[in-house]
């Protein structure tokens, strides 16, 4: 096999990998409350999220980065599975278990795109760049307006608290400050609702 | 209401507003054959294409453009709903159905973004540019790579000929012969497997 096919056989492979990510299944419901949502719908309206509000950054984004960033952000629960964003248990050895799983998914593709992909996927879990913070707080704002759309339904189910959310949209505020402002009213509105309880 | 106030109601409500394309079931099935793909999913899909395959381009590619276009290509079908490639009595009045939920759906937006993302919808429905030929092809690879690998389970299902297959698969030829020579592999393999008829 000549090293141009093995090139995109390899990418071939990677593009089948990827279906894995849509049996990924969080634990917010979708709007109309149906169903739980899996990684690839949510990976999807970040990366829409990105271009829709890439006005309220503070400092320049690159938008194909960033959306490119939102879209495999999460790629890794092929293998690690999804870590519930309130169980701490849970949250224990998930760094491990996500980067074994970097090792293989992204070690599917050749090396230069491996080491772009797994790049950007490293750049999400640091958060510095302008990119990350800007993917880091729409991966908490969609998930927050989804709960909110359908009653709470996760919220309840979690019997979450206010204080468990407030540490948790500080990456919107870390984003931009209005659209903290819209993450806050949420939240508010839904511990006035009793779909979070109050402290 | 203040005009920035206006413009974020605007932003988030089509946020919310796109939640209904994870509703949307196209009729092929994941690679692992368990259900049916949705929108949301295959246009997550193709996006990602569109940054891991842009190297196979033959004209300059605008990622940024190329991407948000693949993502938001389909979200006419939360009103319109999913047209089969193969239904001929389906895409009659498609075009019409389609117009009416751009109108309403882009509609949502402030009105420099509803025409961003609208021109956006057209110009992959003219599939002229170089980002529409990149998005159309990959809107074709995507699925005969999942039909593919679920052993053809809705080409079965929809006794599909190859000569069927045939004309939408020259959509792959105008953005690259490479990438159309795995189309037509796998074409090829899945008549000889007994999963599409020949003719």
């Amino acid at each position: 096999m000549s090293t141009t096919d093995e090139r995109l056989t390899r990418q071939l492979d990677f593009i089948r990998e990827l279906d894995g990510i849509k049996s990924i299944v969080r634990q917010n419901y979708l709007c109309d409350a149906s169903r739980r949502e899996n990684d690839a719908e949510h990976s999807w309206h970040i990366a829409v999220m990105i271009f829709l509000l890439q006005e309220y950054a503070e400092g320049q984004i690159d938008c194909a980065k960033a959306a490119l960033m939102a879209m495999i952000h999460d790629v890794v629960e092929i293998d690690a599975g999804d870590t519930y964003a309130y169980d701490p248990q849970a949250a224990i050895d998930k760094a491990e278990r996500e980067i074994k799983a970097a090792d293989r998914i992204f070690g599917i593709l050749p090396k230069d795109q491996e080491e772009y992909f797994r790049g950007l996927w490293e750049e999400f879990e640091e958060g510095k760049t302008n990119e990350a913070v800007f993917c880091r707080a729409m991966d908490v704002l969609q998930p927050v307006m989804l709960n909110s759309a359908s009653c709470g339904k996760s919220w309840k189910e979690h019997t979450v608290r206010r204080s468990q959310v407030l540490p948790r949209i500080e990456a919107v505020r870390r984003f931009s400050d209005k659209l903290y402002g819209v993450v806050y009213d949420i939240l508010n509105k839904a511990v006035e609702e009793g779909m979070i309880l109050p402290d």
